[in-house]
C-alpha cells in the first residue's frame, strides 16, 4: 500500500515531510489538506490528529503527524538522513532547534504577513516575531560557516527540517541573499537530485485562492 | 565523572532535562548560567552551544543541548521514559509539539510578562501568544481526558517535555484550574517519588533579582 501524506503546498511542516519522502524514494502520494478551507479543524480530522495540524503521514494503520516523528520514521525505513551513529544526537537537537526557535516563527510570521487579510496583520507581533527570527538566521548562518550541511558531511534531517520554510517566495522577514552562509547551504539542497520547491511537491498553494 | 547540567531555575527548558536527569537516578550535578546576567549570550558560552541556550549537559568531553535531545541521551543510558518500543514515535511526536506549540510560546510569554520591566511589556504580543497558548492548552487538556500519562500507561519523555513550564508560579495566562485533565495529569507528576519543584531542583530563582 503507497504511503500517504496529508500536506498542503503551503505548510512548510508539510514540505519537510514530503521533501524527506521525495528524497528518500519510498513510494509515496499526497492528500490534500484544505487548512484554509478549515479541514485541519474539523471532527473527522481532529479525530485521527488531536493537534489538528499537517502533515499527516498514513501507512496502513500507522499514523503520524509531527514532521520531525515523520522524517525519524522515514529514516528507520530507509536508513537515510539519520546521520552517522555518533552525530545522532546533533541531528536530534537541529530538529528540535527548528521546531523551537525558526520553523515555528517562520511558519506563524509569514501567515501572519500573507495569508491573512491585510487589515488583520497584527504589526506588532510581526515585528516582534521578526526579531526573534532574525536571531534564529544569525545563529544557523553562524553554524553553517565552512559546512556544507548541517551536521556532518551529508543532507540529515537537521537539513530536512531547518529547510521547512526557507524556500517559499512570500516575504516573512527573510532574505537569503543576507545570510551568505544559509544561501549556500540552500543551494546545496536545491542541487539534491530529485531536490522539489514546495509548491511542485505537494498539491495547493497561494494561487489556488487568488 | 559525574554528569553536569549548565541551567537556571526560571528555565522551563532546563527543568525538562534536569527533571529527567533526577527522577532517572543518574548522578548529575547543576551548574548555574547566569542567564538574566547575560551568561547564555558570552562568546565562551556560545563557543560550546552556537544556539546561546541553556540547558547544556556535559559528561566528560561530551556536550549535548536541547532538553528533548538531552532526554533522548538519558533514555538510552538508562532505559527510563522512552515508552514502549511501538510507542517510539508518539513520546517523539509530543515531545516536538512541546517545543513548538507549547513550552516555546509558554516560555516566551512567562519571559515577557515577568522578567521584562513593566514598560517593556509589549501587550499586543502577549495578548497575541496567549491566544495561540490556549489552543495548545485545549489540545493537551483533550488529550489526556481518561489518560494518566500523555503516552501509554507510564511517565515518559512526553510529560516530562510538555509540563517544563506548568508547575511555574509566576502568571502567563495558565491556571491549571481551569484545564480538568491537565491538573490531573500534573498532579500525577508531582506524586511521582523523586519529583521536585523547578526551584527547588535548580540554583537561581526570581527572589534573586529581587
Amino acid at each position: 500500500m503507497t504511503i500517504k501524506l496529508h500536506c498542503f503546498g503551503e505548510s512548510g511542516n508539510s514540505y519537510k515531510a514530503a521533501l524527506a519522502l521525495e528524497l528518500s524514494g519510498l513510494e509515496w502520494e499526497s492528500v490534500f489538506v484544505d487548512f484554509f478551507g478549515g479541514a485541519a479543524r474539523s471532527p473527522d480530522y481532529r479525530a485521527k490528529n488531536v493537534m489538528g495540524e499537517a502533515p499527516m503521514l498514513e501507512d496502513g494503520d500507522f499514523r503520524l503527524t509531527q514532521s520531525g516523528a515523520i522524517q525519524q520514521w522515514i529514516t528507520d525505513q530507509t536508513g537515510r538522513f539519520g546521520g552517522s551513529v555518533e552525530d545522532k544526537y546533533e541531528v536530534l537537537r537541529w530538529v528540535l532547534w527548528d521546531n523551537h526557535k525558526l520553523s515555528s516563527p517562520a511558519g506563524m510570521t509569514r501567515f501572519l504577513m500573507n495569508f491573512l487579510p491585510e487589515d488583520k496583520r497584527p504589526a506588532d507581533v510581526i515585528a516582534f516575531t521578526q526579531g526573534r527570527l532574525k536571531a534564529a538566521y544569525q545563529t544557523l548562518d553562524t553554524h553553517l560557516a565552512g559546512r556544507d550541511w548541517i551536521v556532518g558531511d551529508d543532507l540529515t534531517n537537521a537539513d530536512l527540517s531547518c529547510c521547512g520554510y526557507l524556500f517559499y517566495p512570500e516575504p516573512f522577514g527573510f532574505d537569503r541573499k543576507d545570510w551568505a552562509n544559509i544561501d549556500r547551504w540552500l543551494s546545496n539542497l536545491e542541487q539534491t537530485p530529485g531536490w522539489k520547491h514546495p509548491y511542485d511537491l505537494m498539491p495547493g498553494n497561494p494561487s489556488d485562492r487568488a
